[in-house]
């Protein structure tokens, strides 16, 4: 598996952790499936955009904030 | 169709200009089909996060240089 679908699960994981959501209060927040947000998480599905906006607008921040933390656990990876 | 869609779609048509680059260039350096980046390019399609990492891969940017590209255009959408 490609390890920015790693790094954007953990960082989905961490944000819904620090929200303090499930996986289901997630899943129904941004209208998508809890099976859906479980393989995210894993890095075992590559997010489209549609889904990526979707997260971010149910865990309130921005696409750009959602990002950083994807690549701060990229750059992770990498040391 | 998704505004977040077209913002990138727009976005991805600014970055390959910039360097100058046909779609069928950008296309090849990024190992997606020539079709798919001009669906991108006019927000029919949402992008994975896998291909967006193969676009910026091929435009020589970061994650979040796109990501910042595709929210000025958000904004401007909105204005």
């Amino acid at each position: 598996m490609k390890s920015h679908n790693h790094a954007f699960g953990k960082a989905l994981r961490e944000l819904r952790k620090t929200k303090n959501l499930s996986q289901e209060t997630l899943a129904f927040e941004a209208g998508l499936d809890r099976t859906y947000i479980s393989l995210l998480e894993l890095g075992q599905r590559s997010p489209t955009l549609d889904s990526m906006m979707a997260l971010c607008h149910a865990l309130k921040i921005t696409l750009t904030q959602f990002v950083t933390a994807i690549e701060a656990g990229m750059e992770k990876q990498h040391e």
